[in-house]
């Protein structure tokens, strides 16, 4: 492949292009800075992607509310951005974060608090 | 909510009740079991699921070729999976994984290889 195509230069280049998929969404999955914990996973839409670039805290896109949304608008755990690491093909993004709260709306420091053990789901947070 | 309340049984119960979107598919995040790295991310549909807990080795569903697929089946650098979390509306799943080599097709380490910097991509493994 040459630099000049289009699939190699999303995957080698050094040009942030995003490649936001048929409902103009990519993954986002916030790990905590500090730990590397996974703490949640949301969608992002343009908006939503410029949103956390001009402020550093992580907003997302509710495909079930159809709307914009910063995490923690409404308990205060923000998420603040400390760095943003880019996927091979540009469709899905971590965001490495530092939590002002429980990242999960149960309460929960992260959403995958739940580990599968047969057919059942084990808590590991208690 | 009472204890019968779909979504708080989905969210606090011990069932595991995988919820697929309207392609059918869930997000599953691909973390190294040592470090924590987070290696992918891909989708799985049912049987890209079932496989995966039959065989032990990750599997998920292309949905650029509309097929299953195992992690590694042409590189053999296949993904073991030491343990499954599901996060609290299940519709996501981080594989705590042992990687048999480099988890991205590009060769390097991580897909997420690269952190945003203003508009630039600067690589991270180099």
């Amino acid at each position: 492949m040459t630099p000049t195509d289009p699939a190699s230069d999303r995957e080698q280049g050094s040009l942030f292009q995003p490649k936001f998929d048929s409902s103009g969404l990519l993954t986002a999955v916030a790990v905590d800075a500090q730990s590397g914990t996974v703490l949640m996973l949301a969608h992002m839409d343009a908006e939503a992607l410029d949103r956390t670039r001009e402020t550093g805290l992580a907003h997302f896109h509710s495909r079930s509310r159809g709307r914009l949304w910063m995490k923690g608008e409404s308990s205060g755990h923000v998420l603040k951005v400390e760095e943003i690491l880019v996927d091979c093909d540009q469709d899905a993004l971590v965001l490495r974060v530092s939590p002002a709260g429980p990242a999960c709306h149960t309460g929960a420091p992260s959403c995958f608090y739940r580990r599968l053990e047969g057919d059942s789901l084990m808590r590991t947070d208690i």
